[in-house]
């Protein structure tokens, strides 16, 4: 099937995802995302803090107001997500390239609320700091209030991925050059604090 | 002196920086960024590769022919850079944070060409692999122009910035919860290419 035209990768078509079961590992793994949206013929593009809960992506909106006027008015958005993986080096300048995860979700941004709000928010805490719920203080009712969440739904969403070795033109493969992939990750410093998240050095989700 | 409207940082604005030494450091330490652009009423937000030159900002076009087509048009893009510093455990769900480096430039793109393009091709190649330009085959006249570069200048650009320690309420200082922040950064596998990026076992600019 082909995929609807907005959300089919069309650079390097082959690396491109439409199954659930990749695109939501890549959201769940991810720590950040990076919401765009346009407001007055500017494009905007925010870091902020995202978790997925079944087919619905929550951002933390506390971080950008102007995320949350979009939301009222339902605008469109965009959050992309993106895990660098490693570093493609090739006996070619030209064949250089970054192994990668990400995945662009299009959406009409709603703002959540009541129980869906303690939901998302409990869902936003977790994906920074697994377990961190139970342990920490829970949020007051005024902290509930504090903070804004908005929703976009899941159904306009792909995934685009680069794995595997470099790719060297036939012609420059005895060139005299080391080549291979470096593998990157996000690391957490050991420190006193002993949680799953970084119990391995390694940030990203429980194993 | 207060900042232009656009790139003044209006949610926390203790966090904003104008000044370019915090905005250079920032875009020359990450390895990707997230360009923003809007087509008929749909913001699109794309992970590509990017490096600063002076005062102008290069994106890798190839990866987005959206991008180059809005370049063309001399329509308005976004380009933001996000360094992910550290996790902030407070003691309530609700001053749970992370640290973070974060860039915005914003501005109209232009097509890169000739001279400037070689130029600019090459920093891109070092910000991710510096040193493998000498090190590597360079681009053949004919890759040269499979390659794509747009061009941001920094003239409307703003930095963001939360470091340090949790910060608890008064009166959540004496609950039984461990607060601290744990340093998280992109680290890069020991292998066989010793290489001034991964030396350490940090990615990031050579220190």
């Amino acid at each position: 099937m082909r995929p609807p035209d907005r959300i089919r990768v069309k650079r390097m078509p082959k690396r491109g995802h439409y199954d659930r079961p990749t695109i939501d590992a890549i959201l769940d793994e991810a720590l950040i995302c990076h919401v765009g949206l346009e407001v007055e013929g500017q494009p905007y593009v925010i870091p902020t803090l995202h978790a997925r809960v079944g087919d619905r992506l929550y951002l933390h909106g506390s971080s950008a107001s102007r995320m949350l006027r979009q939301a009222a008015s339902g605008a469109r958005l965009c959050a992309t997500v993106t895990l660098f993986d490693g570093l493609v080096l090739a006996r070619s300048v030209f064949n250089h390239s970054v192994n990668y995860r990400s995945v662009v979700v299009f959406g009409t941004a709603t703002l959540v609320e009541e129980d869906e709000k303690l939901h998302a928010i409990r869902a936003l805490a977790e994906q920074v700091a697994p377990g961190r719920w139970d342990e920490a203080r829970q949020p007051s009712q005024q902290e509930l209030k504090a903070t804004s969440i908005v929703s976009l739904p899941l159904d306009e969403a792909s995934a685009k991925v680069r794995t595997g070795r470099e790719e060297d033109d036939e012609e420059d493969l005895d060139l005299p050059v080391w080549a291979g992939v470096v593998p990157v990750y996000l690391a957490a410093e050991p420190g006193e604090y002993d949680w799953r998240r970084v119990r391995d050095g390694r940030v990203g989700p429980p194993r």
